[in-house]
């Protein structure tokens, strides 16, 4: 990248860091945008948490993360609408474009049931979203992940689900490290073009090991960020950029040596 | 199922096991076939192999494994295609009607450029293998293993390589573990009929850690393994099935009374 205009930089990447430090950091440091965690809202207060962001000056380019609908009753399930209800008043009440949906597991074996509860899920509060202009990303994950986090795996599987449900307010994210083995990938980020609302970026270390936290940061794995970066580009997604990545070395990183180290592999890979 | 007599018992569910008592405990318990490793043979040497499967009427169902097909240069690549000139003559002394196929991860970057590696290194031996009366069964890995062990990924990618390039003997082999969560799963199975040469079972256990070692004994895990056994063979494969896992916990069992788990858990789940 030329410059650190489109560049988000998602809190779960110093994991360690409190919103108030992540917010104060990246405005000390020029990064215009955070991506942030419910998690971290919860600890900081969601009034606070926008007030804070608000004086550093730093925009927030997601919340992370509504989703995870499908369960083993129907209770469970208008429970799981509730706290996605939830999480669309955080969004808004942050300033924040998108809530990016981690989709969920099955709570059996049956993942195409499942799946009907995520689209179900996702149908059953788009109107909510739509009244608070918030924006829902359906993240599809690594299919590593579809036993125990999200039963939407493929790009094409979430550009799918987007088109079936045909709502103003409903996208896709793509996260390279989610789909970058796809062998329809680029032919599926053009398909993607009208339906997204973001773009994560990290990396996939050689060789995994846990995956959740095998991410890398940008120029350490073996993803192809610059091409992809650019389909994106060209499927029409100009919007903010999020690095994020779930790595215990990088978690133990001072977090402004940690940002610098983000601004430069971002500007010499992205 | 209802009998045993398509059951396979991938040596590598025994890891510590040698080819000759892996042979012996099949022929007592009433185990067809069995899948042989490359690096067992070595063991044993490859005669003493053949004879000792022959004298205990154990069927080998494939060997495990050729491919590895990309590699930074020209030298290196005709060096694995010897290596899978050599596999192929192993599998065929052994009276194996099938060479599993892994496909190998890009030397860079380029995934693309290494899937192209894999069909000219396929190409490169079809005909050596049909000489041989092998089949070549091209393996998809789960995603998880694009960048250290397989860049070509799912059922649909090795469905489309070997109508490519059309041969005789080159056919496909779907793993549960490696293809439960994909979308397109059941369309993609019935897409492979008269490409299958194989059919290998096991389990994804949840949460999932290190990625090689998650696989579970059937019914320990989430695939919905009766469903794909029949839709596998639906789409005509009548031939050995192959339970194959790498898991530490299964490879501590002795011997015996992990076959007898095998065929309890097979006949329950498969």
């Amino acid at each position: 990248m030329d410059d650190l205009s489109r560049l988000s930089f998602n809190q779960m990447t110093a994991e360690r860091a409190t919103l108030p430090q992540v917010a104060e950091a990246c405005a000390r440091q020029g990064i215009p945008y955070v991506g942030v965690w419910r998690h971290k809202i919860a600890q900081t207060g969601l009034e606070h948490a926008a007030g804070l962001l608000r004086d550093a000056g730093v925009k927030v380019s997601s919340v992370c993360r509504g989703g995870m609908f499908p369960a083993a009753t129907s209770a469970e399930r208008e429970a799981r609408i509730e706290d996605n209800r939830r999480a669309i008043d955080e969004a808004a009440t942050l300033g924040a474009p998108v809530l990016v949906l981690v989709c969920g597991p099955a709570p059996d074996r049956d993942i195409e049931g499942a799946r009907r509860m995520v689209e179900d899920g996702i149908r059953a509060v788009a109107d909510d979203a739509a009244e608070r202009g918030v924006t829902l990303a359906i993240e599809p994950l690594h299919p590593a992940f579809a036993g125990d986090r999200s039963v939407i795996t493929t790009l094409s599987e979430a550009r799918r689900l987007a088109e079936r449900i045909a709502h103003t307010h409903v996208a896709v994210v793509p996260d390279v490290y989610h789909i970058w083995w796809d062998p329809d990938l680029y032919a599926e980020i053009e398909r993607a073009k009208g339906w997204l609302a973001g773009f994560h970026v990290n990396d996939w270390l050689v060789p995994p090991k846990e995956v959740l936290m095998n991410r890398g940061m940008m120029g350490d794995g073996v993803i192809e960020l610059r091409r992809m970066r650019e389909a994106v580009d060209r499927a029409g997604w100009d919007g903010p950029i999020e690095v994020e990545i779930f790595n215990e070395q990088i978690w133990a990183m001072p977090l402004d040596e940690l940002l610098e180290l983000t601004k430069a592999r971002y500007l010499e890979w992205v």
